[in-house]
């Protein structure tokens, strides 16, 4: 067997000074976000270290993961704050946080960063910060936010032109996104059981409705949460497809657009991996995210991922597709050491 | 074999007659909504009939299905239109039209109906609709929009004291809903492929946080569409529950809510029937409805998901409880003729 990548894994766990800076920052903006902005506190490596040893890097032993590609918290992003410098000065702190990460356990992490959106905002700070990234801290991808104001859904579909300065930076840099939501600030919609699941099925769509990659034949997507309700739905998406005289989906997405393995039951990954062609499967468990403890049937951790991926009906090859080789071609400027 | 019912139909082949009338509501809303309400043009029963002989009739016998549920076609109840004179005479219209089916075809069709919903108002013309067409029409359930505002999510839950009132009513007449919303007016999300899907997700998360039922322990919901994206990530759910310390969903949201089989392959199904209890599941496949059309691997359509059932791994008495027994528990006002 090979290499085990696991392309979606968040900073859920990081020390206590991020979350004081975080409060700090939510301080200034509500006395008017006229102040200047507050300082990080101080974070030694040994915090750092405290943080990841005990959680993703003892989880990562005990399931034989080598390596997570490795993003701030995504409900943490809170692309809803409308102050720009607040965005990028919270997007700057959380991916220097998980550059230290990588530094610290280059052949555990390697780094994705969070991008200083704000809901109808310019995306030229976006651009900067995944620039800066990559190109000085060896970033291999970034996290993208279809919805920045929480669950009002309030931004053009991903087709929209306003995207695309940000998606010549990320062909230029050769990095893929995540599509990925963060808190929802909607009472209607929970975060973890409905918003994620939703933006998941829903930019997925607007994909499918869309004629985005001849535009930009090279830009790559990972729907995370095995692609929401996509693959549960396969016919019916193939049907509306056919009903509505769009291409084929095959054709039209499936060159560009990648699910995760984020589906934490056996049945589940059975179907994702029997109806999605395994070209387009990247492993993945979201560890620690939103799911914890252990399914009393099996004794397992529901987020353990990579025992259903075993157990799945797939060659050897398709598994070594969806642990190593599919994430080594999304994501290039993976190193694995 | 028992009786096969559908519980999940709409009158998507309605006669030009209705759509005029939409048209002419449309019309007085673009002038202001202050003229009076324009009539409904006279739609004959040979009108009626032909709509429905061609169509639904013809694939019934097609596929063995004896009775399907019907109501009022869903993208079309369009509750984001704020007048709630016009709500209330496309609901009664809509409604009458639904009647007029079951009182020409009484052996393969059972009513119903739509509610005059618009986004933040009050209940009571709904409560008043509903009762209307128990009482005096013989309808056996109503759909309910958990989103009027069509994909901007400004309602609240359907755990908050808001809906009670209609509760009570549904409770009184002994009648289940339906959840389903309507067209989607956010460019973001596309009707059929995301918005519907994304609000089963949603209204599922919302009663699985709320403690809805053993305040209406009476209160039955059906969550179309398979349930969205909920039993793709049953373990999803399942985690998320013992994390957040809510209670079992099988014990606090079980007993009052159940899917329909509107998925349209057969994996789709086959994960259904695996993951949720067979007495939460009712035969349905929304024909005609979002997806025409046949799958060229196997020849059949779509949305005939009867087959789906049949080729499932299912005991006798399972398919039975899909196909009847369970549609005549959650709909006990339905007469089989």
């Amino acid at each position: 067997m090979g290499v085990i990548v696991d392309i979606h894994g968040h900073y859920t766990t990081t020390p206590p000074g991020l979350g004081v800076y975080h409060d700090a920052l939510h301080a200034r903006l509500g006395s008017g976000a006229t102040g200047p902005l507050p300082e990080l506190p101080e974070i030694s490596d040994d915090d750092i270290r405290a943080s990841i040893e005990g959680n993703q890097l003892r989880v990562q032993r005990e399931r034989g993961i080598d390596l997570t590609i490795f993003s701030p918290r995504a409900s943490w992003m809170e692309h809803h704050v409308t102050d720009a410098a607040t965005a990028q000065a919270w997007a700057r702190a959380s991916n220097d946080l998980v550059h230290r990460v990588t530094q610290l356990f280059p052949a555990n992490f390697a780094p994705v960063c969070q991008l200083p959106q704000v809901p109808g905002g310019p995306l030229e700070p976006c651009m900067a910060e995944l620039e800066r990234c990559v190109t000085q801290l060896g970033f291999i991808g970034c996290n993208l936010n279809p919805d920045p104001s929480g669950g009002f859904w309030s931004s053009p579909p991903l087709t929209d032109d306003y995207w695309f300065p940000l998606y010549e930076k990320m062909t230029e840099l050769d990095v893929p996104a995540m599509i990925h939501v963060s808190t929802s600030c909607n009472p209607a919609a929970h975060t973890l059981g409905a918003h994620y699941l939703n933006a998941d099925t829903t930019a997925f769509m607007q994909l499918v409705q869309g004629d985005l990659f001849s535009r930009f034949p090279a830009l790559r997507f990972v729907i995370p949460h095995g692609g929401g309700a996509v693959p549960y739905h396969w016919g019916r998406f193939i049907g509306l497809t056919n009903r509505e005289k769009l291409p084929s989906i095959y054709d039209n997405v499936l060159g560009n657009v990648y699910f995760d393995t984020c589906v934490y039951h056996q049945p589940g990954i059975d179907l994702l991996t029997s109806v999605v062609p395994v070209d387009n499967i990247l492993f993945a468990s979201e560890m620690l995210g939103a799911v914890r403890g252990e399914n009393p049937q099996t004794g397992a951790s529901w987020d353990d991922t990579k025992r259903y991926i075993e157990a799945a009906k797939l060659t050897d090859g398709d598994k070594e597709q969806i642990f190593e080789l599919n994430a080594r071609r999304v994501y290039p400027r993976l190193i694995v050491r």
